[in-house]
């Protein structure tokens, strides 16, 4: 059954008596039915169960009526063909990361995470009110696609290693599985970054293929057992420091809806950001202190030098971006602006507070 | 009109008809309307806003089928007295701070904010996985009361002072407008904290009757202009490091609601804990530029010797809360654990990292 042949049959009824003491017992609401895929495998913690827990969450504020057939990576599609099926109106939400679509329009990448970008907070903050969300519809709209934030895992960690990053020339010939534009960062620095699906990294860094990886943060990484192959843990990572995740609709699907059901899933997908990062800070807190006391994983930070070689090769990528296309420089320049603003802000709040109430209470 | 009388007459249809093509109109839906009180001032920033727009996304999520009539402070009861005026049924929400209630119970303090206590993305961890939702519930549920989060300040500012605060000893005797435990905290250093309504502080501190005041950061204090008698602004604040705002609603009437239009309020006040707190992120980073380059005001950040004093101060201040019985022991018990956990992964993740950022950047 396709929206259109629904909205007939209830479009009958569009006003609501309170109180109406009718006879007839029928009730005629709009019902959806919406096919939406996933990135993430069915249960993968954090991103698949939150994935899963949106879909839920629109069923049962509808009381049904919105019905939600998701599924997982595979299951309908593969992961990476979810972008399509939705744009192409087979299916009508998706949920994912805008920076895997990077190769459409690297302008994708800033809806997800890059290299010296912003965190969950000021990512909101963009998003919201700094104008942030109306280059992501003018991006996906280019695509006949409508973006919401669904999701955040928070500041990612720099990564394992199997010897220490004392300088950058520890950098020089590293292999390290690193996506994205983070991996452009370390390739500038003389690193040779690798592109491995999540279910390949621990026989690769076990067998010695690679030097290094990065994945989430404590509580995903702790489940992927690293430590056995690389004790040493490196923070914080510049290149995800706030990777949001996303749902993504069919545009014309998404306009032909009523403005309620709009509401009722921008809210549900609300819900799910704010909900999915308490779930990954408060679990990564318990890994975190799981990895260093049942592990013996040896917690690193980035020195200030190998923080100031990443920024300065994060320019350079930066620099490459925008040369894209004037949209990549206009959401480019949108973000530095937010982050220059936004960012003054935390340093002197939710940083500076932070560092004292640590330094105080010795955390 | 009252719920009972609402449900009586839309309870006849519950099930829903996809595509039924039936020949009668009519459509009982169960219309619900809402009395909702609020501690604010109508159209206060921020925190007057985002209640109304609390209020009004969820009329218009339920399609006009939850109609909420929103009174702002004294148009229905006085600002203090919505508590009372929920609990007993008269009004169903209101929209406040729970330190509001902190007479009543001190453990209403910790769903707000206590000095050295959380900051936004940490009491989301705690409320949502830490366990602090259910020890709100048993708190709230002993005055017939059911809170959720709906809106969040930030961190909050220091202050302003007309004259620079060096030492400890800058405290003694200082005249401050401080309400809540962030008061108390003052006090035990010396200091005299002053209660006063947001709209006579101004006044005061113009008159020299105070010397220093907080209200809450860049974009609702530039509104106040206190930056004409004070020119010193101090970060961070120990006292209110993530203000959570929230609804509070009579029990038995959320209870009576249907699962549905409980999600529906639950996802719309989510939604305005996220949007809120974007709000003030976003605008206190242009308001704080703003004051800096407009307003002559000159930032300053609180030594590590007046953080320690303020540290060893809110002990004190946490010895007597938990006295008061145990149920405020249990509540401070559980939030000393999420800050000791949840604050060691904010320390190597958000911190680490924004400090490194806006250091190579020069933010």
């Amino acid at each position: 059954m396709n929206r259109r042949e629904v909205l007939k049959g209830a479009a009958l009824g569009a006003v609501a008596t309170a109180g109406a003491t009718v006879a007839a017992p029928s009730i005629a609401k709009e019902r959806i039915e919406v096919n939406m895929v996933s990135t993430w495998p069915r249960d993968f913690p954090g991103l698949g169960t939150g994935a899963q827990r949106f879909a839920a969450r629109v069923d049962a504020m509808s009381d049904g009526r919105i019905k939600i057939n998701y599924f997982a990576a595979g299951e309908r599609v593969k992961a990476f063909d979810s972008f399509t099926e939705v744009a192409s109106g087979n299916a009508q939400i998706y949920h994912g990361a805008e920076y895997y679509w990077k190769g459409k329009h690297p302008g994708f990448a800033y809806f997800t995470a890059v290299p010296f970008g912003l965190t969950y907070t000021e990512m909101n903050a963009w998003i919201r009110f700094g104008g942030g969300q109306e280059l992501w519809d003018k991006l996906a709209g280019e695509y006949g696609l409508k973006g919401l934030m669904c999701g955040n895992t928070g500041v990612q960690m720099g990564g394992w290693y199997r010897k220490e990053i004392n300088t950058v020339d520890d950098l020089k010939g590293l292999k390290m599985r690193m996506p994205g534009l983070g991996g452009d960062v370390l390739s500038k620095l003389g690193g040779s970054p690798v592109s491995l699906p999540g279910g390949q990294i621990y026989e690769n860094l076990v067998s010695g293929a690679i030097d290094a990886t990065e994945w989430v943060g404590p509580w995903n990484d702790e489940i992927m057992k690293f430590y056995e192959a690389a004790k040493f843990y490196y923070y914080p990572g510049m290149h995800e420091p706030g990777s949001m995740l996303s749902i993504g609709m069919n545009k014309k699907w998404w306009d032909g809806l009523k403005k309620s059901d709009q509401l009722i899933i921008e809210a549900a997908s609300s819900m799910e950001n704010d909900v999915m990062m308490s779930e990954y800070n408060y679990k990564n807190g318990a890994a975190l202190k799981s990895l260093l006391t049942n592990h013996g994983v040896k917690l690193r930070g980035f020195s200030d030098e190998i923080y100031d070689s990443f920024g300065e090769a994060s320019e350079e990528v930066f620099e490459d971006v925008q040369e894209h296309s004037p949209l990549a420089k206009e959401i480019h320049q949108s973000f530095v602006n937010a982050r220059s603003e936004i960012g003054a802000w935390a340093k002197i709040s939710d940083q500076a507070y932070v560092q004292q109430r640590n330094r105080v209470l010795g955390l």
